[in-house]
């Protein structure tokens, strides 16, 4: 992940969270020096390392940080992800954001690597939606690739996904994905939702790249799977628990997406430790 | 929450969701009319409706978009939270954004009632921490008030909080209390973190407006909040879970702060329904 | 087009172009009202009407802008465009940005028929290429549209277009293709540049979606064209002029690309005729 | 040129051409490192090369970009005009934002050069307009400057020029140029535009800096240049092509102005070469 | 002054002196409307209404804000400037930022008002320097010229000053008059500042537009209008007080810039009135 | 001060003053070294160096500008504030912008210095308001600072201060505390503006934390001293002259608020010798 990338995103959450200063701190350190670690308490997958690291840089370039791990790493309650050493005052005005930062990403990235493991030898690939934290999009989709999934696409621009809501306003699959091609041009890939076996085999006739089974029975899926034949991408969609995503998986879908990385993961728990 | 607040996060969320264009629903539709609603599959309280709004108008302000319900009004399955009318396109782009806010919004307004009344009774107030989202945090603290809850400070400038890296920085709870009190003016009030009786004492001695006890087991919150006696008010602190609240409010502290509203609330699930 | 996609370009041509004010006009006149009509004096292709209105509404709103024409219209010299009518002095104050932007995306509307002209009756689909001018990719896109062209990708990010220079650093296009599919995902399509018969042979059996002949001779892009046999599209680029045109679509290519049309379209002649 | 002064637009030219980063590079390289050279396949003029430098330091510092011409420098088909080394990926990314830069400045330095060798000898200047690319004018007038030109006004609020419409909106040049004097101020030149000698004669008699001669034959243009005997400056202006160039300067007018210099130059062909 | 040229700067102040909310209003009102009036409490003259209308506006639209006088009246203590009504909340969330624009720029028509005064029948023009406050110089010059001053240059571009360091570093006011006539075109002015009047003398051979006096005793400056005999504009400069104006002014000198106008002029009492 | 608090402002400053670039520095001078003093003329308190440091960093960083004093420092006239080495033309062109915020600032602090040094002995302590320069509180604020004085609440959202018009709003002193109580929660401390001994009594039976006395004589100011002894802090405001400081101060309040310090202080008046 380019720095470009997310330089903004920790500006604004610095700005967002020292407004003017950060009062204690100002207050109680001047040139005191100190180092610390940042640990885990709990077990999971860490992703975010260079997004903490900018946010030290930006709150002060003498803090020194240093990673232990890499994006990816799977981790155990008492391990060390980073090393800090520096002016204190930069280390405790910075940690809060960069924790926030770190937990959020780790979350996901222990998520994903969790969905991952459940559907391993099965073929399937693990993917997310576009269901993200408004602003933290590009961060949140790097976590899933960090956790070992695949990113869906990443905006209305970024690909062709026609929905209900869409089929319905065209008329038909048919008529939606005509449309699409006339408009859209050659570059984009095509995806449809199909909800029954017979809007599968009418998007399989349109010629799209990837068809999505909205909310089926995994018997229906392995029907659709079965129907589809490798003429498209198979993707699982709607509703997929953690528990039911072997189940999921061994219908020979080729794709599993799952919103819950990103909505529902939860922060991992760190924690920022100073001192000798 | 004043428009001013959320204007620029709303659009730096499209900016991010539509990138140049939302090519699947610019191909499908031109001047197709449509209208829907906004309903919820899961109970909770809903928070975000106005941001939500902001969404729709962003995207084509001939969107009308009227709410059903109010923010903190709480919602049972297939209660209808907003209606929807007009250009298809203009309702169909917006809607992934729209609901990712809502989703988010409504999940810790949830949360927080749901902590609000497992206290009811005991006097106690509940608030969140620093532990939001990095970008969304004025609008996470609302969704905490919507729910019920009050917020704690808004960022490191809004009040002083001296936590146990300050304090073994400045060598004592009483010589950080007194930089402080030189340092930062009489506009700000004071919180110390205190993790033994000890600490409380000496927290008091110095004259402190909140004390936090940090990760304490409850009878020691009820024996920090006898010593206290409300000479400052008592906040408890750490590793609070849903399941210890009414434990924790019994002890007759005055402010639970709960990191996990806004970090691990979760999305409430809400679809839009479009049509007929 | 939506609006929002230029708006920001529009008001930093405006501040570019303004600076601290208009010191000819606001000297001269005060409430004085006028009309008058955006005219051509060549013959070619209208694009960025929308554009056009935008510029004289911030300038100020009360200044009335109505198009007599729509984008992609063929026009003859003396037809008018627009019609504006208003205070003199913000019509006068913005004419000078709004015909830059309409005389260039007009160049290239009218550069881009001329070029669909040419491949008429062939099948083959003219594109542009990522030579736009820095800052208004957008608008110039939007512009090949207008004049009956088809969008080449985005940038870099909306597909993958592997390059000799990608190739010799893979080590061979097999190698880069491996690559790209393994890192990539499923949601982008992937088009190789060969420069030989044998590199689109080695292409087609990686499994592409777009070969791109890159500055081969005509007779060669027939060979190829028989070569790849609708397996992928084939894509004509690199050196290509309007004489060359007609020659190069009768080889049965699907694209030909063009960066001509977007940096060497020059603009087209309008004028702003005020009064009577 | 000072580097403030294109730091943003090279920013807003990598961010539109990068999106979320470039799937092609960044799947194929990751630590390999190259060198290359930007080569012309044109004869001109160079201008641009510290842009492109800032186009490589934008996406990666540790490309090493070294200028081996300066602007305005002649060049000739196969001369090397920069030469970088570095990581491969940062090099590539950048390359179609630097070259899009450089072929469009140079093609503007060199059209200047060659109406500036048109006029050699008669004491004319050569001098660009406001016809230029929004958002790129201050590098489209810094790439007349390269190529021996000198800059008219910059906008709106930088020199006084009264236009026919504003001299039919005030009644008289006479009014016009009244009222500039009562309202502008000293610090400001005032033109005033004249197209037929009686206007002249009076943009004479009002004192003005610079009278411009809008679209006179050339015998008019030696009448005006005679009447106005050095008490202003004289400019050529209006459909001046390369063609009229030395006839329209031999009238002994001061400065020519021609708007082809900036929106129909076109782009010089460079090409970056990498490797050994 | 169009909107434009402040609309940023109000938005900015909000900002900063609203934060995340005005806690005390929105405690205390809800829908509660309410009227009032703007009023001085000084004698003076008024400038900034437009500023103030805007700040309004942006805080809460329904907000009506109507002007009672204009621009450059002259205000006596009680005189209602403006009045308001709505929403109380908006009111007075917007009163301070509203006053303190207000008041500012008051305060300089009214010591411009003044000083123009004081010279009135001399035939000399007041005029401001570039001893702005950062950020506000396009409403500081516009206070200026609503007291009835006129604006020097507005910065470093808009117009040639050579000052004693810049002739010091050139090595004569000729040497540095040359190289800017060679460098900097036709469109701007430049005037020369002189300490002596051999100095003046020399910028006098060079043709320049105007020749500042810098410091010099009245004796000297009325030697140097006498020199100078209309053959360029004549400035006094340098620390020139209120007293000294008249004498300043009888000396013939066409202009005199003075500091104190924007950075000393202090800020004129007005109250905002909630009413009966 | 932390320098991500003045960075945009400095940049958005310079923008201002040297637009497309600094004409007369950029003829002059090209690669000519130079060095110099920034001095003073009068004597005061020095405030805003870090300031000047960052206006010479953004304008060139090969000007070295090293401190020869620390802000607060008082000063006489010749003291030498700091020195510059480096490229001339950087020198020159910041030179303006510099010292615009380094004198205004100074100013600032010689204002509360000399405030202070009025109250000296007395136990009150000399705030600001949010009279500020808008858009440069965050500085002007940190001036009061380095003068000696204590800031008064930042913003609207800093703090609760019940004016006049909040109370006539709620009905009572009582009912508008009350209200905020209920909804501003604990972090916030509240003051309320009393300007009789009966609504000092009010407020003080409400349990604030400041008591603001508004415009009235020493005598009420002593007896409500009196009145609160010690219940709540007390503070001074309204119409407090420098004159009248040493009265305010004897009668035992606080704090004592002036907003002569930020909108009527004046302009130090500092040069930059340079050379020799």
């Amino acid at each position: 992940m380019q720095q470009q990338a997310y330089k903004n995103i920790v500006a604004a959450a610095l700005a967002e969270d020292v407004g003017f200063g950060d009062r204690t701190t100002a207050s109680i350190f001047t040139a005191q020096e100190g180092e610390g670690f940042i640990v885990t308490r709990e077990a999971g997958v860490v992703a975010g390392l260079q997004v903490a690291a900018e946010v030290f840089a930006q709150v002060n370039p003498e803090v020194h940080f240093q990673t232990e791990l890499a994006d990816g790493d799977s981790i155990e309650p008492g391990d060390k992800l980073a090393f800090l050493a520096g002016p204190l005052a930069g280390i405790l005005t910075g940690e809060r954001v960069a924790l926030n930062f770190l937990q959020r990403l780790s979350g996901i990235a222990t998520a994903t690597r969790d969905a991952v493991e459940r559907v391993a030898g099965s073929g399937a690939t693990v993917t997310d939606t576009r269901k993200t934290t408004p602003g933290l999009r590009v961060l949140e989709k790097y976590a899933v690739r960090a956790g070992g999934g695949e990113n869906h696409r990443f905006n209305l621009f970024d690909m062709v996904l026609i929905k209900d809501n869409h089929i319905r306003g065209a008329g038909s699959i048919s008529a939606a994905v005509r449309r699409v091609k006339q408009r859209c041009g050659f570059t984009v890939k095509i995806e449809v939702e199909a909800g029954t076996l017979k809007e599968v085999q009418e998007a399989l006739q349109c010629g799209v790249d990837v068809i999505m089974l909205d909310n089926m029975r995994t018997e229906e899926m392995s029907a659709a799977v079965h129907l589809i034949n490798k003429k498209a991408l198979v993707e699982a969609s709607g509703g997929i628990t953690r528990e039911k995503l072997a189940a999921v998986a061994s219908t020979g879908v080729d794709l599993i997406s799952l919103g819950y990385l990103t909505y529902a993961a939860g922060a991992l728990d760190f924690a920022l430790q100073i001192g000798g």
